[in-house]
């Protein structure tokens, strides 16, 4: 494809992307494909000649796109958002055009010192101190897991990298802990036994006690407790951990202590909902998603360290052919995580910052959480559903609870609910179990969701348990 | 930002962006910029009201411009390639708007789908059996990781994940492996003193008979060699091991071989090339990267392993939130890598296969590698260049070799060569060491590079040569 052709085709597709957002509506949210549909339309090997642009994107518009679940609908509810904006949108145009690796600084200074200044921006915009650097990473659990390795390396005095795992360190987390949190422990060779799951209070929150008494207990059986990991805003709930009293707890101890607030950091932007973050300010990593409810595109995961020195002791690594003459005055982030190869995700976060102002990301989370607030009252006011959890930013967890239908039959009941409800491809939510309840989720957080979109998701959901036999 | 608008800057950055393609050559390939730069000219601090985008993309063309190196630029030399092409960068554009997050089939059913069949288009083009299942992976670091992590798994009877890592298990790679499996084999906890450096024959290629040698003396010290990494195409010098020997090997005692093929993987799609596959039919887990040689956008790794059940042991997790209702029909990729989170990059990768077909790909391979000839043939027969390697595929090594200076002076002198030249803001090479040898490697790869370019930098290299002073 020559030059021109790129500029004809990068100017329809802009079209259809406005076009994309335009009428998103008009999308069933959640795909109604079935397995297997797209595969058996695909063919079994690769042409020898090359196809035109043409037949290329009439294919992505016929066979790609009744296959997407879109992440970008108002009236998506599930998981937790990965919201884009525009300017993200934008921002990846360019950086997909540029191309760069951004694994040293020699290799794209201007995408190092971009990281640098606008991870600086973030971290006075969530309110962590001016002594914690910080890094992009692809994902949360990618962040999760250099916090774990750094704990690895700071507990064993920075022997594990070179003898291997051997004496048995243990990790700490809630019962509700993200899943990555287990699949750290296990690659880092920790060891799932040695991760403990600790009991939560009726909120679900982290019990601080049960922490300590693990911990001793862990001690008094000879074991080395090594790290704490706190959540703020957990998946199935968006309970938050105490992490004042947890840090106090891994002072005393001499514990690494890791603050995974993948989606409830964005909130901290605004003032008025930063109280979680009390106690963060003694943590040593803290790790939150701009991917998902900070208008940047996947992938685009914010992470800090105390002290960078760790990180880079426990994951630098300085083969001749990628030293260079600049090295002992930047920084080079490929020491700062996983990979080697780096993307220019700066850019995009520079871009949405710039966009809308620490104010404007302010004004959206406010939004959100006015709306999920509006949903849970809505839940509360009615005696045929209940809230599983208090509502927690712009979270609501709630069931369907019908007459005295017993708790199996609730379970039943509400999943057969959620289905009804994604099957109208007019809104989109997932599940949870909550203390073996099973859990409906609403969760609030795509750019272009207004309280006409809850209202409805509502009015879908009242109607669908009315279908329901019970 | 509103919808209007995002068109219209779409269709400004369209414009921009295929402008720069054109123009490209009229840039520094290496950026001149300073450290601190443009740290200093950035603001401390995010602004509160949200600014134009005019005034963003004036300044991403004024200040974040000027500091980077043209990773596409024709004369990038350098590392290895990251090349792309215009489909690529237009799937880019739709993957951004997207927004899709593909971590299960679920969450994108065309996503999931359209990746397992172009991996398998892949296997096909680059010869390995059927039995072999694919995923896309970001790096090549992740990819090896997975491997070494699967290797541990197997190893210990799939206790490791559950137990830690309390055996010392022992991998093999050559020293001239990459600096990911250093990193992967300390991320899993496996303690670089377990990792055995094999040592090379005189074209940098892995010692068979070393690698023997140090798994029995391994076996003797009581140790439980794991795994044995080899090589496709040596970042250094594009050494290949000898998989089919090193293949044997693994046979006999039970090891676990993982095939790091980053680079010359690409190679493998013209059959004429395919020679140093020999013997990956027998290994357990292969990787190449399409992000550096075959026109996708970085990061697009191809990982395939010989048992996907191994690698879903090794990394499957199952929380509540993410079971769906077609979990035992389909794939969910998250289960296939480290993170939850994952782009649609098949997307990108189906864009370019398609566009150049597999013959298209062939032609480029070939295209370069005649220029690296080319290159190679004018050090050969200039009697102050030596090579210093066999040239391989598409990368050159060589030295400036003057009169009778001694190491130490040609170390000297050739670190003085390549920073006078990629001064010059024409080209861009970089360096590597082998056998103490300060060694200057010129990577052919990207897509526009033609005989005009190599021919300029053989004649900016040979001026330079003559202002050095021995």
């Amino acid at each position: 494809m020559d030059n021109a052709a790129f500029r004809r085709y990068g100017h329809a597709f802009v079209d259809w992307l406005a076009d994309y957002f335009e009428n998103i509506e008009k999308l069933p949210v959640k795909s109604k494909t079935l397995p297997g549909d797209l595969l058996s339309r695909l063919p079994a090997s690769a042409p020898t000649d090359g196809e035109s642009m043409d037949e290329i994107f009439k294919d992505f518009r016929e066979l790609i796109m009744p296959g997407i679940s879109h992440w970008q609908h108002p009236a998506w509810f599930a998981y937790f958002p990965a919201n884009n904006s525009p300017p993200s949108v934008l921002a990846e145009m360019l950086t997909a055009g540029l191309g760069s690796q951004c694994m040293s600084w020699q290799t794209s200074p201007a995408a190092t010192e971009l990281e640098e200044r606008v991870m600086d921006w973030l971290r006075q915009m969530i309110g962590l101190p001016p002594e914690f650097s910080g890094v992009i990473q692809d994902t949360a659990s990618t962040a999760s897991l250099c916090a774990l390795l750094s704990a690895r390396e700071y507990a064993t005095g920075f022997t594990a990298n070179q003898k291997g795992t051997n004496e048995p360190l243990v990790v700490y987390a809630s019962t509700e802990a993200h899943s990555s949190i287990e699949k750290g422990v296990k690659i880092a060779g920790l060891g799932k036994d040695n991760l403990r799951l600790i009991q939560t209070r009726d909120d679900f929150s982290m019990c601080p006690e049960s922490l300590a008494k693990a911990i001793e207990e862990d001690l008094g059986s000879g074991l080395k407790p090594a790290c704490v990991v706190a959540t703020l805003g957990t998946t199935s709930s968006m309970a938050m951990d105490p992490v004042e009293a947890v840090a106090d707890i891994c002072k005393q101890y001499g514990l690494w202590l890791h603050v995974d607030a993948a989606f409830a950091g964005t909130a901290a932007v605004d003032p008025n909902h930063r109280w979680f973050m009390k106690g963060t300010e003694n943590c040593d990593s803290f790790v939150f998603n701009p991917h998902k409810w900070m208008l940047t595109n996947f992938d685009c995961s914010a992470y800090f360290v105390r002290d960078p020195e760790i990180l880079l002791r426990t994951l630098g690594m300085q083969p001749e052919y990628l030293k260079t003459a600049a090295d002992t005055e930047v920084k080079n982030y490929r020491d700062w995580g996983i990979q080697l190869g780096r993307r220019f995700r700066a850019l995009k976060l520079w871009f949405v910052v710039r966009s809308y102002g620490t104010g404007g990301i302010r004004k959206m989370v406010n939004r959100h959480i006015t709306m999920a607030k509006d949903f849970s009252a809505r839940v509360d006011s009615d005696k045929c559903f209940e809230l599983m959890a208090p509502r927690q930013l712009s979270l609501v967890c709630f069931r369907y609870k019908p007459g005295d239908t017993d708790e199996e039959g609730l379970n039943q009941i509400n999943q057969q609910l959620m289905e009804r409800v994604n099957a109208t491809g007019e809104v989109f939510l997932t599940h949870t179990v909550l203390r073996g309840k099973y859990t409906l989720r609403l969760s609030v957080g795509q750019r272009t969701t207004s309280a006409r979109h809850i209202q409805q998701a509502w009015q879908l959901i009242k109607e669908a348990s009315q279908q329901i036999t019970v």
